[in-house]
């Protein structure tokens, strides 16, 4: 590596959104939000949380902008929570832990299967990408500091050859 | 959503992933460890964490599999914790929490910049991808069943249009 990275700890974006994140009801919570999930109860239903843990999360979450609380449109007196585009920014880092889980849990099949809903097929595995889209393991990647970088360049994208797709 | 997905959840790898990894103190040493941290002394400094935590942590990582503990090679002595191919499997989902909160964090830049090690240019932002490479929106991803899902064949991907690049 030719940057010590472990002396980074406080410009590093991940202490934050662990901080925002980094609790297994919340992703949880989400998860369910995702399928539609949108009231108190029905969180309490399908998670099987206790109700304070629950209300305790759920404002954590508002609080953090990750999900918003609103009166129903159809009836006023009732609350509703969803995901904000902050909250639906999750889902890649989400999936990424459902296919690591599935890849490496108890080896039962995961279900529902995550699909694309244009043609029925399953997502790829996450994975990480070049600027041009090919695959990177971890020995592919290095910790640069902004000197060492170099920028992804528009004359670079647009005249060079055209990106080689990322491994299937 | 055509399947509801809320019924399922004991058939997701979600919560399984998150039972070993959903605690923020796992992600910070896995972060260390990727960053060539390997001694119990060493984290302690790094992440500033309390010695019972680091210990209890560590020692769940091991039964999970996900970290390594050996002595080291130069000096039996001394004990190493590395990281196992499960634990570098969590890597894309590491990558993306960070993405997430650099983006939507503070707004300071996250450094060190995390690049292609090969021309030195910063990674791409971890996202959903189709079989054949589209990036996905939440959107246009769907919860199927087994008997909903079509197979991606290996015709189709072979006979058919070249795979779009994912977007920039």
């Amino acid at each position: 590596m030719s940057h010590n990275f472990a002396q980074d700890l406080e410009h590093c974006a991940l202490p934050g959104a662990l901080e925002a994140m980094g609790e297994r009801w919340s992703f949880m919570i989400l998860r369910s939000a995702i399928s539609g999930v949108r009231h108190f109860e029905e969180f309490q239903a399908t998670l099987g949380i206790a109700r304070n843990i629950l209300a305790n999360r759920l404002a954590r979450l508002v609080e953090n902008g990750i999900m918003v609380r609103q009166p129903m449109l159809c009836d006023r007196r009732k609350v509703e929570y969803l995901m904000t585009a902050k909250g639906e920014d999750l889902v890649p880092a989400m999936i990424a832990l459902r296919q690591w889980g599935e890849k490496w849990g108890s080896g039962a099949p995961c279900t529902p299967i995550l699909a694309d809903r244009r043609d029925g097929k399953p997502i790829r595995q996450i994975c990480i990408l070049s600027h041009d889209g090919r695959s990177l393991g971890l020995g592919d990647i290095a910790w640069l500091s902004v000197d060492e970088m170099r920028p992804v360049s528009c004359d670079a994208e647009h005249q060079g050859a055209p990106p080689e797709p990322a491994a299937a």
